[in-house]
C-alpha cells in the first residue's frame, strides 16, 4: 500500500516553537508517500481501502509537535477519512467487506491506500451518504454539535457569534444552528474575494457576516436591534479578534475555546468576568470522546444516518480533492491563510 | 455631623483612564470633611453614630469612575463600616438604640460621624464582636466565603491557590480555608519586609506563601508532592501574575476572578482552556446580593455571629487605624503599594 508516513522518529525540535514558514517546510519534509506492506489480516482486524481523507489543522498541529498527542514515530499522517472494508478476520463481528468506516478515535492514520485496523478502531456509517461528507464527519461537525449542545441551553431565535465561521467546525455549526432555528453572527477575516465567502457562507445557512474589523464599529448594534446579544461565543482564534468577539457576549453569557489559528492566547478585561459575569471554557473532541466513550451515542450525537446529513442540511465543507501523489501541494495549501477550502486526499 | 462628601458632581473626567497619582491627586482632592446637618428621622428610618468604616480598593475605584456604580453626587465615601443606633422612626420594628448596624448593600456612604438612613438599608450585627471585625464584615469575609463555596465544591485536603493572598479577601480566605481544612497557596508580590508578613499570613494560617517569581519555578512542584494541586484559583490580580497561577491549577479547575489590581487584563494560552480544560469565571459580591435579596441568608453565608468569628478564627485584617481628621493620610496610605495594612476610619 501507499502512505504519506513520517521518515524517521521526528527530530527533537518538533515541539520547539517553529515559524509558520518553517513548520511548512518540517512538516512537507517530513513526510514521503512510502510504498509499505499491508499487515497480515489478525482475527480481530478488518483490511481498509481508504476512499477519502481530509487534512485537517489538527494534523498539522501534531506534525509540528504543538499537539498533545504524540504518536510513536514514524507514524502514517491523517486523523479523519472514510474507508471501504475489503476483508475481515475471522472474529469481526459487526463489520463485513463492502461496509464504509470511518476512525473511532484520533491517530488512526488515515493518509494511505489501505491500512489493517482492529475492529474496534473503526466504526461503520451509511454507504449511501456523499463519501467527501462521510471522510469528514467525525471531527468537525461533532465539535459543532457539541459546541452548541454543551455549554448554554440555547433555544430557537437564540443567537451564537462564531470566528473563523469559514472552518469545517464552523460551516458546520451555521448548518447545524440554521436547522435548529438559532441565529448565528459568523465573524471571517477580511480578504480579497469576501464577497463570494459571504456568499457561500449565507447560502449555507449564515444569518450575519461580520469581518473581524466590524467588530470594533459601533454598527454592530444593528445586529442586536434584530436578534438578541449571544449567549454563547465560540472562538477557534485567540489575540485581538476573540477579546472583540467577547465583548458582544451576553452578561452571563460564555465562550468555548476550541482552537488558536492565530496562535495567540485569548485574553480578556478582568471586568468583563466581574462585572459582566462571562464564563470562559474549553472544548477538545478527543477528551469528549475519551469520557463518553460508554454508553454515549457515537460521534457526538452526529450519528452518521442524522437525519440533517439525508436532508442535506449538513454536507462536507468546500472542498479541493487532491491525489495522494500530490500531497505536497495539498499540505501546502492547507497552510496557506485564506484557502477556503479543505484539501482532501483521494486514495 | 462631619462627613468626608464629594464637593460638587464630578467632573467629566472621572470616567478617563487615570494615571495613579493623578487618581489620587483626584481622589484625595475631590474629598472634604465637610459639616452637614443630620436629616430629620422619618417614620422608618434610623439615626446612627458611625463608629468605624474602611477604605477599601472598591471605594476608590468608585471615585475614580471605573467601577459601574455611580452614586449621585455630591456623595459621601465609603461602603462599609459599623456604627450604633442613636434613635429611631415609630415605625421601625427590628432596630433599637444601641444595636450596631451595618450597611445591606453597597453605596450606603459610611465615611461619616452620623447618618440619617431608612431601615431596610441597614442589617444588625451582634454588638460583643470586634469593632474592627464589625467593620469590615459585610464586603471581604462574604466575598472571600462565597470565592470559595460557589465555583468547585472543595473537601477537607483539597487545595486553593490565591494571589493578592494579604488583601482584605486574601486574609479571609487563608483564615475560612483553615477552618474547613483546606490548604492554601499564597501568592504575594516581593517586598522588603516579606518574612514579617510571610510570618503574619502564617499565623493566620497559610499553607504555603510564594512570591509571584516563585511561581514560575521548577520548586512549585514540590509543593505538590505533598498537597494535590489547587482545583480552584482566586485572581485579584490580572496580567503575568494570573498566567502564571493558572498554570498550576488541576485540568478541569476553575479560575475566579473578582479583582484586578494590576490593571491588566487576564491572558490565558488556547492550550489551557483545549487541553486543560480550565475553567475562567468572575465574581461580585455586589450582584451576588442583589441576585439573592430574597430567601438568602443575608450577608452571603457569613452571619454576623457566624462561630468563625465568635471563636476568633475569622478575624479583622490587619488594620491601621486613623481618625477622621486625617482622612487625606489615610486615602494616601490605602493608595500605596505594598501597605500592608486596611486603612480605618473611626469615626
Amino acid at each position: 500500500m501507499l502512505a504519506l508516513s513520517t521518515l524517521h522518529p521526528q527530530p527533537r525540535h518538533r515541539r520547539h516553537h517553529q515559524s509558520d514558514l518553517n513548520a511548512l517546510f518540517l512538516c512537507v519534509s517530513l513526510f514521503r508517500l512510502k510504498d509499505l506492506e499491508v499487515p497480515k489480516l489478525g482475527d480481530s482486524d478488518v483490511h481498509v481501502k481508504m476512499l477519502a481523507a481530509p487534512i485537517n489543522p489538527a494534523d498539522i498541529n501534531m506534525i509540528q509537535g504543538t499537539y498533545p498527542i504524540l504518536s510513536p514515530l514514524p507514524a502514517v499522517g491523517g486523523n479523519e477519512g472514510v474507508g471501504e472494508v475489503l476483508e475481515v478476520g475471522p472474529r469481526v463481528m459487526a463489520l463485513k467487506p463492502g461496509d464504509w468506516v470511518i476512525p473511532a478515535d484520533a491517530g488512526l492514520g488515515t493518509w494511505r491506500t489501505h491500512g489493517v485496523f482492529p475492529e474496534e478502531m473503526l466504526l461503520k456509517v451509511p454507504s449511501d451518504i456523499p463519501v467527501l461528507c462521510a471522510a469528514t464527519l467525525s471531527v468537525n461537525p461533532c465539535t459543532a454539535f457539541r459546541v452548541l449542545a454543551d455549554f448554554e441551553s440555547l433555544a430557537p431565535g437564540d443567537s451564537v457569534i462564531q470566528n473563523a465561521a469559514n472552518s469545517g467546525v464552523g460551516q458546520a455549526v451555521i448548518q447545524i444552528a440554521r436547522a435548529s432555528g438559532i441565529k448565528t453572527i459568523n465573524v471571517v477575516r477580511d480578504r480579497p474575494d469576501l464577497p463570494k465567502l459571504v456568499e457561500r457562507l449565507m447560502a449555507l445557512g449564515a444569518d450575519y457576516i461580520v469581518t473581524e474589523e466590524m467588530l470594533r464599529k459601533p454598527e454592530m448594534k444593528d445586529i442586536f436591534k434584530s436578534i438578541p446579544r449571544p449567549r454563547l461565543a465560540l472562538n477557534c482564534v485567540g489575540g485581538k479578534s476573540t477579546t472583540d468577539m467577547l465583548r458582544h457576549l451576553q452578561p452571563k453569557g460564555t465562550m468555548v475555546t476550541y482552537g488558536g489559528m492565530a496562535k495567540q492566547p485569548v485574553t480578556v478585561p478582568v471586568s468583563a468576568f466581574i462585572f459582566r459575569d462571562v464564563r470562559l471554557r474549553g472544548f477538545w473532541m478527543t477528551q469528549w470522546r475519551k469520557q463518553h466513550a460508554q454508553g454515549e451515542p457515537e460521534l457526538g450525537h452526529i450519528t452518521p444516518g442524522d437525519p440533517l446529513i439525508r436532508r442535506g442540511q449538513l454536507t462536507a465543507p468546500a472542498c479541493t480533492q487532491v491525489h495522494l501523489q500530490e500531497y505536497r501541494a495539498a499540505l501546502d495549501a492547507s497552510m496557506k491563510p485564506f484557502i477556503s477550502s479543505k484539501q482532501i486526499l483521494v486514495l
